[in-house]
Order: C-alpha cells, then structure tokens, then sequence
C-alpha cells in the first residue's frame, strides 16, 4: 500500500475459509500477509497452509512471511507490566519483528517492583523505541516516560476487573500521563503500536 | 460524635452568615470546629472571629483551635505530585493537623521525576502512614505503594484536563492499582483521607 | 517483598500449569504464597499440591500456609450486606487470615434490616478495624462508618442488575460516603481490603 | 389538566416578561399556577403582580394561590439529609401545600446520625407518605425505606463534588435500594416528588 | 417485616439447594415467601415441593402461596410496550397478584401503534394505578402519564440493543419524562414497581 | 460546494471581525452565506453590514440572502416539544427557509398534552417532511413517527436538567425510538436537520 | 400501517414457534411480513414454511414476498467500510429492496483507502439516496458526505474493539460529522436505515 | 532533564508572581523554559520580562528562547481540520519551533473539503511527520493516515458542541483509526504532540 506496510487483517470474526483463500493468494504472490487474533477455527482451517505458514501462537499471529530486521533499525524494546498483560506484548513483539524491527522484550515490570526495572537501565538506553504494554493501573509508561529520551508508545491493556473498566482506566492514566509525549493506542491494539514504531524506524532511515 | 472525629462542615455553597453563627457556638463552647472549602465571602462573614479562629489560606480551612500532636502518634506524610495538587495536600496537611497528627510535607514529586524521590526514601521509612495526593495520570500511589511497608492512602485531584474529566482518570487509576491495600478517596478529598489516617492512628494507640 | 505483604497472584486467566509451577516452587522454599479467584481448572491442576496446599472454596482461594494470628493484632469484622455478597466478604475474610489478622466475620446484615444491626454494637465495638462488602446501593459503610470509631474500608461488589452496573453504584455511594474517612476498594477487591487492614494492624504494632 | 394536577412552569431560562404574562393571565382567571426554579430576574419582573402573589423564597417558587389542605389527605413527610440538601427540600414541602397536602419537614437526619433519626420515629409513624432528598452517598432513603410501612420517594440532589458527578451517585444508589419499592425522581426534583405524593393521596380518598 | 411486605428473594445467582431449604422453612411456617428471577436449576431444585408451590414460567416466579386480593384495593393496570417487554411486565403483574392487589394486563401498546391505547381509555379510567414496563425508547410512560389522574410507576426494561444500553435508554427517558411525577425503578425491575403499587393501596385503605 | 448546500459557518467561539470580513466578502459577491448561533459581539461587529443583511434573533441566524421557496419544494414541518426547545426549532425553521423550502411551524406540542396534537392531525398531513425538535424524554419523534407517512428527523435539545444529561437523554431515545427510519441528528443541531431536509426536498425534485 | 411500512418483527429472542405463526398468518393473508436477525432456531421453526417465504442468510432476514422495484424510485446506494460491516450492509440492502428500493451495492470502501473510492465516483453520482454502513472510527461518512449532493445516512455498527465501545465511537463520529445533515441510525440499525430511505423515495413520487 | 526535552510548565491555573520568579530565573541561567496555556493576567505579571521573553498570542505560549530548527531534522506538517481547531494547532506548531524543529502549517483541511487536501499532496510528501488536530468527528486523521507513510499524530479537540462531550468524540474516532499506528494525544494535548514528534525527529538523529 502507499502506507509502505504490507497487509494486515484482524482475523476474529472472519469467516475461516475466506480467511484461508486470502492466504492462499498471498502465497502465490509471494508477498507478506499477516493475520493478527486468529481463531483456533482459523488455524484449523489454514492447516493445510501451514508449512508454508509462520505461526506464533502466544501472540494468535499468522503471516506469510518471517523476514530479517532491515538495516540500520533501532531496537524496539518492548515492555510489559503484569503476567497476563503478555498476550498484547506478544502480539506487539512478533508483528514488530514482521514488519522488520529488531526487538528487545522485557516482560513483567510492574510498577509495584521498580528495583527489577532499575537494574534493566543499561539495556533499556540501548534501545532506540519503546513501546509499553500495561493494564489495570496503566502507571508503566508514566513511569518509563519519565526516564527515557526514546519515544514512548503506550498500548492499555484489557487486563484488570471491576472499575478497570475493560481497559479504560489504563487507557486515561495514558492519555493523562505527567510524561510528555505518550503516543496512546487502543486497547489492547498491540498491531498499531507496532506500525508506528515502524513507521518511526523508516522516517530514521530517510534523509531529512 | 461517637466517632471520635470533632466536627467539621464543608463551608462551600452555604451562607456566609449561618456559618459565622455555627462558629460563634463552637467558640463560645469552647469546642473543636473545622470548615473546610472556605469561600472569600465566608471567610469576611467570619472577620470579626477571625482573631480567634485559625485560617489557613492554601488549605481554604477555618478551625477554632490549633491542637499540638497527640502523644506517640505516627507522622502523616503528605505526597503531592504536580504544581496544581497542593491545594488538596494542603486540605489534606492542615486537617491532619488539626485533628492532632505529626505531619511531614513532601510536595511536587512527580513521577515524571522519579530520582528526587529516591533521595527522599530515608525520610519515607520514618513515616508511620502515607497519603498521595496526585491529579492527572494518577500514577504516583502506585509508584509509592510499590515501595511502602506503611498503609497508603490515595486522593486523586481535579487537576488536568480533556480526558482527566475533572478527576476521573487519576480515580480510576488508584481504585485499579497494582499496589495492593491502596485506600482511595473521592476526587479532591484531602479532608477524607486525614479523618482516616487519624483513625488508622487512634487504632494504633488502642490495645487489641 | 519491600511492602512486608507475602506475595499473591490473582490467578484467573492464567494457564493452570504454570500457576501449579509457582506453587511448587513457593512450597519447597516453605513460604507463604496466595493464589486469589482460583478457577476449576486451577484447582485441578493443584490436585497433587492439595493435601500441602490450603483450599478456600468459598473465597476461592488457595495458600501454601495457614498461620496463627500474630500476636496484639486487633480484630477485623468482616462484614457483608447481601446473601451474594458472601463471595467477596469471604475473599476478604481469609486474605485477612492468611496475612494473620484476627476475623469476626458478621454476614448477611442488611440496611434495610438494621434491627439486627443494631443488636450486634456489643461485637462491634470490640473489633479493630472494620470491612464492609456491599453491592446494590452500597449504604452499608455509610451507617456503619457513622456509628464507627474504628476505620471502615469500603468493599463495593459486583452483586446488583440494571443500573448497578457492575458495580458502579455502590463505588459511587462509598466514595461519597457522608461517613468522612471511608477507605474504598475496587470493585469486588476483598484481597486489597485485607491488605490494608494488616497494614493498619502492623502499623499499631510499631512505635511511633 | 386531565391529570388533576394544576398547570406548573419551570421558569429557569424563560424570558422573564412572558413569566409576568402568563401570571397576570392566571390571576385574572382566579386559577393556580405554580413557577419554580424562578431565577432573581423572574422574581423582579413579577413585582408588580407580587403582592396578589405567594413567593417561598427558600423554595424558589412562586404561586397564584396558597390553598389549605385537601380533606382526609395523608400527611407527607418531608426529610432531608445534609444542611444542602434543604433546597431541594423545600421545593418538594412547599410543592406539597400548593397541592393540598399536609407536611412535616425534618430537615438534616444524616445516615452519620442515625440517633436522630431513631428519635423521631414516632413522628414518622403518623406520616402517610415520605419524601427523602438526599445527595452525596443518596444513602438516606434505603434506611427510611427499611423501616417504613409507607410509600417511600426518593430524591438525588446535585449536592457533592467529585465522583457524585453532579448527582448521579445518589440517583444510582436509589435505583438500586435494596429497600424494595422505592420511587425515583430525577436529580433535584422536588416538584415531581410532590405530584406523585399528591397523586398518591388523591388516589387514598377515591373508592376502590 | 416491619414494612408489611413479604419476605421475598432474588433467587438468580443463588445455590438451588439454598433457595429450596428456605422454602421449605416457609411452607411449614404456611407463610408467604417469594422468589423471583428462578432458573431452571432452581426451579428443579424445588421440584419436591412444587405440588405445594406456585409457579409462574412466564414471570419466573415461585410463591408458597396465592392469595386472593385484599378488599377495597384499587385495580393496578400493568401496560407493556413490545413484545419482548412482556417478561417484565408479568414479573410485575405476577408479583401485583401475590401483594393482594387485582391486576388488569394490557400488553403490546406500544407508542407506535397509539390508536389501540386510544380504544383502551376506558378500561384505562378503571384503573387506580399503572405501571409501564417499556424498553428501546421508553415513551410510554410519558404518553399514558399526559392523559392519566392515576400515579403512574415507569419500569425500563433491558430490551433493545446498541445505544440502549441493557436499558440506560429507557431510564433516562423515564426519569426525564415530561409528565410529571412518573415514579421511575431500576430497569427490568418489575418487582420493585409492584411492591410500591401496593404500599399505594395499602395507604388507600388507610385513614388520614 | 460540490454539496448544492451553500456556505455557512457555526459563529461562535470566532472572532467578530473575522466573521465580518467573511460577509463582506459575500455580500460583494452576491453569494448565500449563513452564520449560526451570532453572539452578540458578532451581531455587533456585523453593525455596518446588518442594513444589508438579515438577521434572525431567535434563530441566533445571520445570513446575506433571504430568498423565497424553491418551486415545487415540499412544505417542511418543524415542531417542538417544550417551551425551552422553541430556540432550536427557530434554528431549524429559519435554515429551511434559507434554504428555499416553505415552511409550518407547530410550536410547544408535548407528549403531556397529545390532544392538541389530534386537532393538528390535517395540517400534519399536508406536510412532506417533518422534523422535532425535543429536550428532556425526546419522547416526542416516537409519537409523531408512529402515525406519520412522512421522513421524521428528530433533534435532541440540551433543555432539561439532572438525568438529561445536555440533552443525551433525549438523544438516547431518539436513536432507540421504536418509530423505525426515525433520522437523528446531534444535540441541538437544527441547523443539521434542515439541510437535511433540504436534501430530501431536492431529490424529490430530481428524476429517478 | 398509517405509515405506510410493511409489518416487520424483530425476531432475536422471540419464541420460534411464535414467530412461525405469525408468518403461518401473513402467508394466509397474502401480505408482507419482514423478519430481521432471525436465528438458527427460528430458520428452523420456519422450515416448513420455507419453501414459501424468502430467507437471505447473510442479511439474517425472511420475509413474506420479494417485490420488485416500485416505479420511479431513486436507487440506494449501500456503502459499507470494513469486511465485518458487510452484515449491517446486507441488513440495509435486502431491507431496501423488500419496501422496494433499486438498491446498488458498494461493499469494503474503507477510509483508509480513498483510491478505490474515487474511481467509483461516476457510480455514487447515479445514486438518489447513499446509505452508509461503518464501524471503528466511522469516518466513512463523513468523507462521502462532504462529496455527496445526495442525503447521507450513516448507521454505525458495532464493529471493532476497546474504545469502540460496542458502537458508541462510530455513532459519536457521525452525530458529529462535519458534513452536516448526516441522518443517523442506532447502532447496527440497518433496517431503520432502509426505512428511512424508503420514506425519502416515497416523498419524491408525491406532488408538493 | 534525563529525557532531553527542555522544562515546560502549563501556566493555567497557577499563580501569576509564581510563574514570573520561574521564568526570571531561566532567563538568568539563560536556559530554555516553555509555558503554554498562558492567561491575561500571566501575561501582564510577566510583563517586565517581556522585551527578553518571546510571546505567541494565538498559540497562548511564552518561552525563554526562540531556536533555530536543529540541523538534519525532517519537517513536521501540522494540519487542522476546522476554523476552531487553529488554537490547538498554533500551540503544536510554535512548541514544534520551540523544539528546534522545522515547521509546515496547513490549515483548515476539512474533511468535508478533501478536494483541497488532494491539491496538497506533493507538499505533504515533503513532510517526514504529520500532526493533525480535528475536532467534531475527528475524522481527518484517519484520511491522512490512509496516505501516509510517514507517522502520523492525531490531536483531538475540545471543539464542537453536543454529542462531541468535549472532545470525546474526536478522541474515540482517533484511538479507533483505521489507519492502523495513529498516536493518539490528550485533548487539546498539542505540546504532547510536539513532544512526540521531537522525540521521533532526534530518533532519526542517532545511530541504531
Ligand atoms: N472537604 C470535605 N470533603 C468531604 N467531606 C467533608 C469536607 N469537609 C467536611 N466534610 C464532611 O461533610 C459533612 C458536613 O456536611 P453538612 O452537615 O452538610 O455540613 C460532615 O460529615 C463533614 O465531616
Ligand atoms: N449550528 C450548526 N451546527 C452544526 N454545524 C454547523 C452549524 N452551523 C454551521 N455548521 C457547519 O459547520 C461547518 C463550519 O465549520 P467552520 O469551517 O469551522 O466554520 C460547516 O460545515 C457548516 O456547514
Ligand atoms: N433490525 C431492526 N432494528 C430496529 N427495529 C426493528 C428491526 N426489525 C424490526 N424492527 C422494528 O421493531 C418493531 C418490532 O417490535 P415488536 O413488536 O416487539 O416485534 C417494529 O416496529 C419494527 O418495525
Ligand atoms: N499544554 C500542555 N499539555 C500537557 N502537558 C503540558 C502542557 N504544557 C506543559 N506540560 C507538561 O506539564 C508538566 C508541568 O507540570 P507542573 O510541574 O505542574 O508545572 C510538565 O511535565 C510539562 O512537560
Ligand atoms: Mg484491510
Ligand atoms: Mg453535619
Ligand atoms: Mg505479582
Ligand atoms: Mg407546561
Ligand atoms: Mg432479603
Ligand atoms: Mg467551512
Ligand atoms: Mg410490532
Ligand atoms: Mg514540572
């Protein structure tokens, strides 16, 4: 596309065999296709694909292709608060790598236990982009915005009970962060946080 | 009252002259009375008493006796996060005060800005309760919370704007914190959490 | 940890088998572990644990340990308002075990009952700290909080239809309890009700 | 009207010379009107016509007549919770006389002091129907609502801050009253409480 | 109770073998208990004292008794708007029939189709009180508020979809309604508009 | 515009020059310019322009043109609820003029008193498209839709208080309104509703 | 009807067998009857009747009788964005063609592909009515109505995740589109949609 | 500080004196100091600072310093949907100058009007990062992004009136793009939104 990033569709709720065709035509192009919330019944049905297939169960992703990062990118660290805020981490991790980016993941930080988080200051310099996945609370990239000189994308988690509200509570406290220049994504949208990691990777790889 | 909290009046919407008469009263008798949310046009209602009475500009309070610390109390340590949240730790500090508790002020440590905090964990330790007054992302309880062997108790403030929506999206942030035992107040409720921390100190001076 | 709360997962949503892993590992280390919201498939993958382990159908809650009350620990009165707040009162009423503390639980006390309430001011007054859990309309830890000496932490549960909303409502009533002073949890969150308790109960035990 | 209930106007936001108007006409025909929320201005306008009319200053209501109380009707209770709450109270209590109902105010019987409120069941007793305007926590009518044998009317008042979120709380709070029955009002609307009381006692004088 | 209303219970979500003992309970004691919003588990759960108890599917109700109505009460009316409105409605009819009073039913007129309620106005004069269940919109209760003399209880129900949200549409038109003096229950809460209905007629049969 | 819809601009919160250079700039080109909701700083600014243009102080409407009825246009009926909702339907009566489409305005028809409504029945009819405008329970659109042949376009005002929310009350019920085809516009948006209609007229004049 | 739509029901959580008779009716009486969201269970209890009834699975609709166009109608263009609100469009289009509308599909015009958009221009400008179906940020709309001598109506769909509250951002969006005389439809409303159309195209076969 | 952005405080709502003691003493260290969002009565107390100070009205922004663009940065677009949206965009574009980074404005791009946007597009190419502020549907962004390559920032504002809830509006459309990779901002956010870019811009500076 004129975007420059290859295509993509959310495959829940889709139809499993129109979802296998797609692939089907993907492959016999030879051109990168990615799948992101597949479906045990989409799995199922792209079975017979499958060798051809790359699949990452933890991040419910499928693609065509598992490319090389590009040249000259930046490392995209990727962090995640609580255990179960893994499964977005995941899905934003493997979809960076996809769209070429080396990455560097960093799970489990909560906020409650900033010492873990302190001794990780080395690794976290080097990278050049990080992307913080965190649910209920949402104090995470509050907290690594605070610190860092890289741009910080902030993805809410649905991850929580009672008044998190599906996500909204981290999704304000984001919007809301005292860390200047949070870039918020949906909830739970650990694709679009990719993307425009990427699309920052790019802009670093173009002449000003 | 068999509550053990003196009483107190939130001044704000009242006329001025009801709330003079009230204090007369109290005067008279000799007893303990607290008003919070004191408008200009109340405090000139309450000029003539002023001599008598106590007020405190930043906190918006008017009391009729400035008691000392009760004996073998703990210090309330008072956190605030941004500029604009001093108003309410000041509602919060003056009200601890005057219900008879040590106080130690520690203002505009925001997370944003989280080595000044570190240098101030020895004086952290020494507190016996902690209250974090906090606008905006709402983030700081839980940064405080993850470090705290004391109970900490939050009040999200009115502070910021668009998607803070006066004060809901540091409330949501604090009921939702991964800090756990987190006690949090309605929004701008310094007065709150300072009746609470007096309770959690009277407990500690009863025998079980 | 730093907080001096043992360490706690909530464990719904998690893979069964690595939540067995965890406790394994917490009981030959002979440490306290707390797994809160325990589903079935949990449970069963505890199965060979069980006889080490302590099972709280009620709460759903498992732990590797049961201990005795410390020592001077005021009582926490547990109380409920509805039949089906039972779930949470219980979730509060073992956490505060677990973390050592005393229990008189008081269930079942309505505020459209208050006759019954009102014979049981004896009980009341004997404990230390006070735990209400209500849904509907969330009245309870006002009346409660107006008769109290004691601090009252505010549980709101999920129990309710229609415009409850989960929950909402009572939240909304405890954070605008008239009784100044009410600590309020999550929605549903007897675990962090009990934390702060035990946080109240160590403070009375340290020197000021 | 078919309705039996006499024509009303909510003045707040009319022009305040079509006000005048539409009184001069009610006077000349000798039949009753009824103005509330009648703003300084609508007050002003209506000057000349004032002494031919009844103005309750505290209630903010003005009416052509002031008629004594309809034979055999019950007596309605008027209560209200905190001292701001009292606006809306005497909007609902004057409302009542205009439509020929006997009132007993009794004005801030918070749920904090509930020992009032006990004193006064006696009186409560003789009541035929209650009204009960409370803001904040709207806890008021679930306790009246426990104890009464009466029909119980429920009014949320706007007065709060924070999460009351301009009345919304209390309104969610008798929504849900586990004091099953309860009728509810919009927020502030005493008038409205006072037409299904009066309909309440027309309905007590006609036969089955 | 104090209240003169039954002993009722909110049977959904409780333990069958609960529900069933209690009812046993009341049937030795021969008086009357109520259980609304039954399952299937729980209806089997009593099968053994079926012979004994009331059942009605429609309204998902149990009673131990079914008792004529009491002498000189007023007729209460229940309109329901839509088809699917009719669940409540017969919970609120069902329930209107247990509490002594006599019922008439008049199902399906929906706002739409107002020349049916215009042939209806006779029946409608016959009435003493009326309740209307109504979802999507809710403007019934407007509508037959505009014409009647009789106090009229609105009930939300949950029925519609998207912007009504499980019945927030309805509410808010109902606690807006132009008519004055709509008395207004949570939504689907037909239960609730019966009890208050009957509080209505035993003030009737009470003198001032 | 490519639209057929000529320019018009929403006024407030624009700087009163601005907007004065704006229609000297169209008054010299002879061209339709509308400006809605003129403060009266506007009003003010375009003094020296106002002999040529025509303003509209109940509609808050400025425009440079007042032309007549388009040929073969049909009769657009504008009808409001409330006396409040008057200013709206001015909004919305003066756009359609300005527009080119005859207008029949049916000003202050409530839910409350459909009698009148029946005598309008004949003057309804002849009309080809209605619109109402309506605040509080937006009740009104579901009574007119239900008996009109006619496209309904339904405008929620923000006059209400309390549970109105600004007008989302209304606006809830007309997008649940159980009249299907129903068209809704935001609240307070008359301007909206009669470009609409203007739309609609237009096509009616063009052949399929 | 009086306004001249067909009888249609809305089928999901309808009694199958319920709704076969109804159909059993019209079928006898030779009239269209239009059932939308019919489910599995209700398809089937239709079975028998299938063979005379017309089902179109993608739209989840039966109906009686399929017409053809009526005589000098403007085609309805059914536009939809994403690949899940094809069942919305599909809703709209049979709904259209059953109150007999020429109806021209054009499915999967995303916003984030304008190209497409632009080479269908020639088709768009056929169309007398444009109806479009869109989820996510629903900004489709927005973009065709600023295009569009047409009237525009726009029917969110629940389509999407997190902050698209189950349709609340697509309906948002187009109450606020800056196209202006946007009509707009409930959530998923597909029907409406087509009835509204319907209304617009009878207008234009009357005579002003 | 730590994250390479220069100290930036927002004036609103803080003492005049205060703010002018802040900026003298930047002025004196001759550092940077940004504060947006600056009132009259800010204005005037910095007053004698003035002459040394750089003040932009339209943006409501003061700053010790004006930079030069740093060298080798790409060029930020910054476009606005709407006459209103200028303020948001004018306080994005001077913090983008203040930043040191090279600036292109293009204003008042409707959605409605993307037939200019088109005439755009070679400028657009030019650009290495897209700041766009939208108020009312929000909508622009998700069309620019649908061309981009470049990242795009999406600023929703508080303009618009109704259902847009002060910006709520926007905000959804935005966090619901389907332009995947939107950075969302607070709304209003525009110095967040310069931050961002910055942050992107010095990314492209380093080394991977
Ligand atoms: N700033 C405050 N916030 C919340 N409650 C307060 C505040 N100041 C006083 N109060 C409480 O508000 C109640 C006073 O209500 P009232 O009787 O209406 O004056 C008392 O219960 C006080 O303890
Ligand atoms: N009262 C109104 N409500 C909604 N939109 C309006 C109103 N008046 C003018 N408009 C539209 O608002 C837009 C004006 O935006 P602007 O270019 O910022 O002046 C135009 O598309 C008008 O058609
Ligand atoms: N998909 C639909 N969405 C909204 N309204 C519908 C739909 N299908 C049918 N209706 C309308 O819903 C009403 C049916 O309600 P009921 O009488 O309860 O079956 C009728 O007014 C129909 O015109
Ligand atoms: N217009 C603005 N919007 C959001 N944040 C801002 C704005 N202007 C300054 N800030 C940030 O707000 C914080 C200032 O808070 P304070 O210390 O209370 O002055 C700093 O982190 C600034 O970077
Ligand atoms: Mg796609
Ligand atoms: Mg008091
Ligand atoms: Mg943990
Ligand atoms: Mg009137
Ligand atoms: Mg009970
Ligand atoms: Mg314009
Ligand atoms: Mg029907
Ligand atoms: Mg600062």
């Amino acid at each position: 596309a004129r975007t420059g990033i290859p295509e993509a569709i959310l495959a829940e709720g889709k139809d499993p065999a129109a979802v296998a065709d797609i692939f089907a035509n993907y492959l016999e192009r030879d051109e990168q296709l990615i799948a992101t919330r597949v479906t045990d019944a989409i799995v199922d049905a792209l079975g017979e694909l499958m060798p051809e297939l790359h699949y990452f169960p933890d991040a419910r992703i499928v693609a065509t292709q598992m490319p090389e990062p590009a040249e000259s990118r930046h490392t995209v660290m990727v962090i995640s608060a609580g255990a179960l805020d893994r499964r977005v981490a995941e899905e934003t991790a493997v979809t960076c790598q996809l769209l070429r980016n080396p990455v560097d993941r960093v799970f489990d930080v909560g906020v409650a236990g900033l010492t873990r988080f302190a001794t990780e200051l080395d690794r976290f310099d080097k990278a050049g982009i990080i992307i913080v996945c965190a649910g209920m609370d949402g104090a995470l990239p509050s907290v690594v915005g605070g610190l860092a000189v890289q741009p910080v994308i902030a993805v809410p988690t649905s991850v929580g009970y009672g008044a998190s509200f599906g996500g909204v509570a981290p999704l304000l406290t984001m919007l809301n962060s005292c860390s200047p220049g949070t870039a918020v994504m949906n909830i739970d949208n650990g694709f679009g946080a990719a993307v425009l990691a990427t699309k920052m990777n790019q802009l670093a790889c173009r002449t000003a």
